[in-house]
């Protein structure tokens, strides 16, 4: 077997991590003669590393010796929640390693690399990410989330009816397929209006997590929040953006930032102080608008409904202008039962 | 060669009838001891029929002594711009005539199948249009012409940038399509906002026409429309639907309707007095939403921009409400350049 295909095997492996926040993805697999004796992951936010994971696997800890390890991301040089993998490495006895991509947090990219070869262990760096942790690698080199716009339209471009309450516009496999955008996503981000007609979860109900994204609104008045919203229930962690104080106490979830003018670079700008590296925006039309203004739209995930809503009702982003039209890329097309889907990037 | 090969033939040489205007697309095979002799077509709208055009093609008429013809529709029984077609069948010597789908004319329908049989002629009905003649069949099932809306729209809905100005949005691949769009229909509408931002020339300029598409706006007052409108050149005949009747000389290919209120019913109506089966409603937003509201949308062709135009944008179908959603079909999805179209019917 080649080269590249043990480091497809850990970056197979690394997808199996599907709760670890805003730690990254990795996989690792420790191979020697041509034969993968064991392969690991990060699991899960603040468990340990895909390195220690996978030399975890081995039946004895001396077939490490001499082993060379295919991993994904550049081992750890800090000590943070687990000791650096990089030394670790070096203990055991492993011989190379091959690395996808550096650690992209510009602090520490490199050093892990240093303290290997400094211990005479031999390093190949890829540069080639396969894909994995999109988000965290943009957090690091643009130091803000990478943004998500997200919604549901009918032919005819609305996002709901003419009446004050939700439209039901997608079927089964579309929801479903939210379920599964949202599970990769730290913060999900509603207006106010939106809150107050569609009460929504903001969950992921197709996975239990232990970190689930941080359900997000932006709001006026925090007091005026109909205690009933689904936000108050204790099954995710809820932030408001408020442009004024809470007056009443709020349940232990919920955590209220008060500026007196939220705005979505604002708002994008505090959740990089949080170190929340994806936002999904949910809607409705008017922050939807206001994010496509700010030029705060990396990626959209756009999924039409083949029914008219006609001329009364909620057109998507409406509500502040743009001053010249955003380019995309071509879409990525999927049918989900009757509905479609289309995925794009900023140019 | 089985017998549906052979109608396929005729299926195939129907398609090239590309300027039929309102007579149907309609191909012919003659077949004898199993091999083609000849095939026709109807050409274009005025011109001999496809039987007759086959055995036009024949070295010498005696070949179709006791031949079969595979014809896509019910030969004619009227004399109109042509001798019926059934009745010159029977002169020559057909013996027995394969068809596609009865004429759905109801005051025509099976006379040329009772003209063929009281001829001694053995008729068989496959009661298959293959695709064929849509618009033509829907007109004489439901008394009015099949309406196809078609706009193009941004990924945030838009059809139009905020500015009093023409947004182009899609690319090369898809303004094509549209040309192949309106080369099928008999009336292409605007109404008169895009007649003033857009001033279209609503032309097929892919193929030379001797029965190009009727141009046709709706407009407050004809008086009003600027003199400089391509829809006054020459290039097609223009319909104008207006409330106010002309009082200044108009171009020989211009005709004015005149009502005091056209509704896209009314409008509907008037085609159908003319004979019109097929109307394209090119937009903008409000004639969009008059059709939607109406319920007179049965096709949709919707081209999807991968771009933003931003809160200010002109949304698609604005205006007249819609008492419930309409419900279309699983659109059928093609990437053109790096736009999308979709195309859809009413469920």
């Amino acid at each position: 077997m080649c080269e590249s295909k043990y480091f497809q095997i850990a970056v197979a492996v690394a997808k199996r991590g599907t709760d670890t926040w805003t730690n990254p993805q990795v996989g690792a697999a420790i191979v020697k003669d041509q034969r993968v004796l064991a392969v690991g992951y990060h699991h899960q936010f603040g468990q340990r590393h895909a390195e220690i994971d996978a030399l975890a696997q081995l039946d004895d800890i001396s077939q490490a010796q001499g082993a060379t390890m295919y991993v994904t991301l550049e081992p750890c040089s800090h000590y943070g929640k687990t000791p650096p993998c990089a030394k670790r490495l070096a203990e055991v006895g492993i011989a190379e390693v091959i690395i996808g991509q550096l650690d992209p947090n510009p602090i520490v990219s490199g050093k892990g690399v240093a303290i290997l070869k400094a211990h005479g262990i031999k390093v190949k760096v890829l540069g080639d990410s396969q894909g994995l942790n999109v988000a965290y690698n943009y957090f690091y080199q643009h130091g803000r989330p990478l943004v998500t716009l997200k919604y549901a339209m009918s032919l005819d471009g609305k996002i709901n009816g003419a009446e004050k309450k939700r439209t039901l516009l997608t079927q089964t496999a579309a929801q479903q397929d939210v379920q599964k955008l949202r599970r990769h996503q730290q913060v999900i981000l509603v207006g106010e209006h939106t809150l107050s007609i569609d009460n929504p979860r903001l969950t992921v109900r197709t996975s239990s997590m232990v970190f689930p994204p941080i359900r997000a609104a932006l709001v006026h008045h925090i007091d005026q929040v109909d205690p009933k919203s689904h936000l108050f229930d204790e099954s995710a962690p809820t932030w408001f953006f408020s442009e004024m104080a809470a007056t009443r106490p709020l349940p232990k979830n919920v955590q209220v930032f008060v500026k007196p003018r939220w705005t979505p670079a604002a708002v994008v700008q505090h959740l990089a102080s949080e170190g929340i590296q994806s936002l999904l925006v949910e809607g409705g039309s008017h922050l939807q608008a206001a994010f496509i203004a700010a030029g705060l739209v990396d990626n959209v995930v756009v999924y039409i409904s083949p029914m008219m809503l006609g001329g009364a009702g909620l057109p998507a982003a409406i509500g502040q202008s743009l001053t010249s039209q955003t380019q995309f890329e071509t879409p990525t097309i999927s049918v989900l039962g009757p509905d479609i889907r289309l995925q794009t990037r900023k140019v």
